[in-house]
């Protein structure tokens, strides 16, 4: 029934590896062209002799290039973001840290537990004729990938944070130089991250593979079982990430707004807000560590659903190495395509002009799909044999000859026979990745302030900040519709494909192009920061002009990433909720039983309670940071003169006491969650509680995050006034302008918390579950045993 | 195995028409005490004489009582708004009615088809050794039970429009003699609604199922599966209802809110405002007929849910009539319950301070409540016989002894055994009872400023719009937790006990007390009316405040009555969606196929894009209002210093033609869904799709009710200024009261428009996918068939 691979075991055990090496290693050298940018002014001076591409450096002199002065400013600044961040991550990740030994302990006595604490070897699951470890070592190995994946994802978050703050000053001095010389900083920077993530996480993966088989040997069953736990650390500490880093970065924002736009009327990033070394402090901590956690769960979880569904499957029955690293496979392509297309945004073409650059964005995301699909083929042609079987929730019952006009014939295991397998699977993955740019194209309709939604949204300003609020929330609601119907083509094509594990390796497919995703997620904040820098460092309206219209094409890529990481937040939840279904050995999730039922209609409210927690949290935290920029505009003489510095120590540490204290509650309800429900209801209930927060929950998201990105676009269309209509609305300061202001205050806990959380929150409950399954298909259900 | 029922058939065709017979009665009694309130000055003046309750009717005289300009002004007004709602709803209804008589065509059609206009008897589907009718006759009396369901819920409507406008001035006559006075009058007024509509639902019901025995004879299976088009009948005209009457509204509401609030700083319902008509009109055609055929849809649907299920279960098996109708037996006992519970409000009890009538009302749904639970043990003593199977997904499998420890042990039918049967159908109903109530009164917590939410949403104000935004919408996702975990334990108690019987019985365990609950309900936009009668004919501040704390109940006890019609429209939803897939011969909708699965995920997207068309239709709507309201402003001379009279008809001719013309899209999303899906993808995806949009509709459903109505009395918080922090937000046109103002405005599509839509969006979806079930299951599915 199987055929041979053309990737012998040996060249797969070569090529992933050296794949992550190669992201690694072209990190690098990105990190050390952006270094190559001075923040010394004396030294600074003296790269105008470099010769790499910097030839250009004196045509602005005019814009004080060689003022030693404002270059000083700049590291000060900078240096002053890169502390508060790094001692809010480190705050963090000390609670974090009490979790994540609490967790793992939990995670060892939950799967312990199984069978008794024993040692003995035990049959197994899915083949009782075979002996497998025992639960006992599942335990311990589960909880040392879940660590494995906490430490990779807290690190992919520092290092991300840590560049991003790196390149922001060294962004805004090459603004003095042109536009493209500050874009290729801010981009090759996010590239350093997204390649650095990437490469990481596959290494990491991969080696954690080839130590845990030194223990398991054959039993891939139990391996695969225990890499699981990797999927579950990388998301759990993406959580407190997203939900701490969000709430940090609103009541920085919000609060610094509120004061200072608002109530004293001074301009964004005043250096005389106190709250605004905060806030530039959020985008970092927010924006880059929490979204870099977010997307690395994702990618982890992805590849973990797709190898324990493989691996109860021909590929880990029959051993077949190649193809069960597939989904590694898949990635390590994925980092070489994205390694071509950022040449093509930072070498083999150069942003000449303002307009060019959210072009250039756009052009990244489509190279990328377009070479990724290439790559795909190969991969999926030299690596999946031409015939295998796939487990589909319940025995291994094979159907043969099923081909498209059949796929409806809903076998138990299907077989993909001769030249059909691969084409197949190569569908599953494909209709994944063009289903990801499909919805980024769709959220940057919905969300860029050159096509007529937003621009609607502008236009109801003139009545007010209430029919701003409506037409914001109405545009929400509806740029739900295409996004969703992409992901039900994709759900319903990989599902008719290869079942479950179509599903997860068409969420891999979304996620294989990560590095060039994260590069342009990351170039954003970048931009933002760096233009903060330029405001506050007193730099010219030119520079600032540049920053800002950087800023604004990051704006709309932010939209699409935002929208890029809903969608395989869902495929890949989906595929773990698969994949729990198989380990907790169910074969039916059927609607029509009171418990599946209710554990639907309770699991579609979790978003909203969650929503709850984490808006009211950014509300409360913001009402104490105005409290106190007011207090020191109120306390601090000559502060609105600019002639004394605001304490921006304070509002650092408040933004950092509130988003600790305040990530715990919600934290809470999404990791306590699966373990109650499961224990006591059972893994039915569970199973309609997943499919219920998933459902629910991406529509939410979806929905928060465009609100918010059309009412912040909207504004900018206001103050940018590049319109006839656009100017009928303003300028700044107009009562449009100011309905609209209020407009995009609101949106920000939508876009910046509460939707990208709710990508977790979805992941994260079934990562957990599948974590747990053996554990609630043995001991779970409680309430019902006792009555 | 079955028992006898001591209620004899004979004495079941008694009961349930002298019920209804009673409570039009008394709906006709109502009317007459209000009636005695005179808008005539001259005959009002000799009512003096009368002595039913009327003996303390001079002692307010200051007041300018017997000033007859003032009463001719109140009757002027009333006929103006009476004139407007009755001219908008016979234009609603000329479209309405083309689209009723095509929809039936449709019906006839469709189910005619099924069987290919065969006029041959054929075997019954659940007991092949019987003969039942032909499938044309069941397309026959479907489409007349559509019908009839639809002119039913048209005049419920209309009526309770008709009542509300002859009760608004009389309610602001009788203010002047006092407050216990008005009260009276308004809740007898609501009254007359509430058991008009309740007995007329359940008389013409019971007459169409006793003329179609006529025909059908024995085959109980075809006549119930003909009664369901009165479910489907009465719910499409509640949709064209609530979306067109609630854009009517809302428009309306908007559009005077923001020219003559905002911009023009002129009081609510001021006589100089234009729209303020429009405004009023709005009340009776929204919140008045829009809120009847809503609530007599729910009530029919689920009276058709369960008797579709019982016909195809050992009451319809056997014949036993008086089980049969056990739902219309609780209906009719709910008619007594009601009746006794009104004199509590009207009779036993007098209002004499303005904080009895929020108790008072309150005390109205916990009396009907408790009276209930007693009507509904007798009920379920005498009707129900001690043993019996009911119907579950599938075959007809009994299985005995099952009790409740053992409830969990699921069977495909389950026998009732002896004494514990009535017991469990008993629980079935009163969990959704009582659930109902739960419901109530925490959403009477969320949106009442007499508990700290709403009071902290208030103090939000205090920094500005946007952080009333904020905390406005966290609200309402936390407001959603408690109703959903009574919805969960509802279903499943009911389910457990009686399958999807049980649930369906529950449902209508939760609209036993309709009648009481319409009075409530009513009661609000009557106080409302009442409020700005009083403004526009000038009556003194004295009068107005009486109205306002009228009102300010009124606003309380809708939110409750939001709260239970969502509530109950969850449950019937999944009631009908039981008998749906009973009727289409599906026994599972598993999760995991990807057929359901693509169904539940659009299904969750379609609350999404039906409120972004409701609320975007809203907004535009509002906009055309705002234009001509300023227009008046600029053009008519001398209106702002009210020498001039406005064009209050220009305005009412806007709201009519927008909500008409908007109505359409929504509607039409709601009304095809179900044909295309079902036609094209099947019942397994149809099915997915009712679950889907139940799940996700009921939490927006809830959160966008309880965001706008907390937003609302925030607002009236701040005016009241009754206790110390609320003065300190105050007084009106403080920032604080601004930006409350425009949190109102915006709550007003929200739970005006698209929550109370949002209700039928899952009921209609629901009915109409049970109606057309047999075509489904024969000819549905296409696109699947092509491929």
């Amino acid at each position: 029934m199987m055929g041979a691979v053309l990737l012998s075991e040996f060249a797969t055990e070569i090529v992933v590896p050296v794949c992550a090496v190669i992201g690694i290693a072209f990190s690098l050298v990105q990190w050390l062209l952006v270094s190559r940018v001075k923040l010394n002014p004396e030294r600074h001076a003296s790269g105008n002799s470099n010769k790499n591409g910097y030839s250009d450096y004196l045509i602005e002199e005019e814009e004080g290039l060689n003022d030693p002065s404002v270059v000083t400013k700049c590291a000060d600044i900078q240096s002053a973001i890169s502390e508060g961040a790094t001692s809010f991550l480190f705050t963090e990740y000390q609670y974090v840290g009490i979790f994540m030994v609490a967790f793992a302990i939990l995670i060892f006595l939950f799967l312990g537990s199984v069978e008794g604490f024993s040692s003995k070897s035990q049959p197994c699951t899915y083949d009782k004729e075979k002996t497998c470890k025992p639960a006992l070592a599942t335990a311990i190995f589960s909880t040392i990938s879940f660590l494995l994946g906490a430490i990779t994802s807290v690190l992919s978050g520092f290092l991300g944070m840590k560049i991003a703050t790196y390149a922001n000053a060294r962004t805004t001095l090459e603004a003095r130089k042109g536009v493209g010389k500050a874009f290729i900083v801010a981009f090759r920077s996010g590239a350093v991250m997204g390649f650095l993530l990437a490469a990481n996480g596959l290494l990491v993966l991969f080696v954690a593979i080839n130590l845990f088989k030194l223990y398991y040997g054959d039993d891939w069953e139990g391996l695969f079982e225990a890499i699981t736990g990797y999927g579950l650390g990388g998301s759990s500490m993406a959580l407190f990430g997203r939900v701490g880093g969000g709430i940090y970065t609103k009541a920085a924002d919000v609060g610094a707004d509120l004061v200072g736009k608002v109530e004293r009327n001074i301009p964004e990033d005043d250096p005389r807000n106190p709250a605004v070394i905060a806030d530039n402090v959020g985008d970092n901590v927010g924006d880059i560590a929490g979204m870099g956690s977010d997307l690395f769960g994702s990618y982890a979880e992805s590849s973990c659903a797709a190898l324990v569904v493989a691996s109860i499957s021909s590929f880990g029955i029959n051993h077949e190495f190649t193809a069960m690293l597939y989904p590694l496979l898949i990635s390590s392509v994925g980092i070489l395509v994205c390694l071509i297309t950022t040449l093509f945004a930072t070498d083999f073409f150069e942003i000449k002009a303002v307009k060019e650059i959210e072009p250039a964005l756009k052009k990244q995301l489509i190279i990328s799909t377009v070479l990724m699909t290439v790559g795909i083929a190969i991969v999926t042609w030299v690596g999946v044999p031409s015939s295998f079987t796939i487990y589909n929730f319940g025995d291994q019952k094979v159907v043969k000859n099923c081909y498209a006009p059949n796929f409806l014939r809903l076998g138990k295991v299907r077989t993909f026979n001769s030249s059909n397998s691969d084409r197949q699977l190569f569908l599953c993955v494909g209709v994944g990745l063009w289903a990801g740019l499909i919805i980024g194209f769709v959220t940057e309709y919905y969300t860029s302030n050159a096509y007529s939604p937003v621009q609607d949204v502008a236009d109801s300003c003139r009545t007010g900040a209430a029919t701003n609020v409506i037409f914001g929330l109405a545009l929400g609601y509806k740029s739900v519709i295409i996004p969703i119907f992409a992901i039900a083509i994709s759900i319903f094509v990989s599902f008719s494909f290869a079942a479950m594990y179509g599903i997860a390796v068409a969420a891999l497919g979304m996620l294989s192009t990560i590095a060039t995703g994260l590069a342009i997620d990351a170039y954003g904040p970048i931009s933002d920061n760096a233009g903060g820098i330029a405001e506050m460092a007193g730099m010219s309206h030119h520079i600032r002009e540049r920053t800002d219209a950087l800023d604004a094409a990051g704006n709309t890529t932010a939209a699409i990433g935002k929208g890029f990481a809903i969608g395989s937040a869902a495929l890949v939840s989906l595929a773990l909720f698969g994949a729990f279904v198989s380990r907790a050995a169910i074969s039916t999730v059927d609607v029509l039983t009171p418990k599946v039922f209710i554990g639907l209609i309770v699991g579609a409210m979790l978003p909203y309670w969650f929503s709850a927690m984490t808006m009211k949290s950014v509300g409360s935290a913001a009402l104490k940071m105005v409290e106190e920029v007011r207090r020191q505009f109120n306390m601090i003489p000559g502060l609105m003169e600019g002639r004394a510095k605001p304490d921006y120590a304070t509002c650092v540490k408040i933004s950092t006491d509130a988003s600790i204290k305040e990530m715990i509650p919600p934290g809470a309800l999404v990791m306590l969650t699966p373990l109650i429900v499961g224990t006591f209801f059972g893994v039915e209930t569970l199973a309609g509680v997943l499919a219920g927060a998933l459902v629910s929950g991406v529509q939410i998201a979806i929905s928060a995050s465009n609100t918010g990105g059309a009412w912040d676009n909207a504004k900018k269309y206001i103050e940018a006034g590049a319109s006839e209509h656009a100017r009928t609305l303003g300028p700044k300061g107009s009562d449009p302008h100011k309905a609209a202001v209020i407009g995009d205050t609101v949106g920000d806990p939508l876009k910046d918390t509460s939707g990208p959380s709710l990508n977790i929150l979805i992941k994260l409950m079934a990562v957990e579950s599948l974590v747990f399954a053996p554990f609630f298909a043995t001991h779970g259900g409680l309430l019902f045993k006792i009555f």
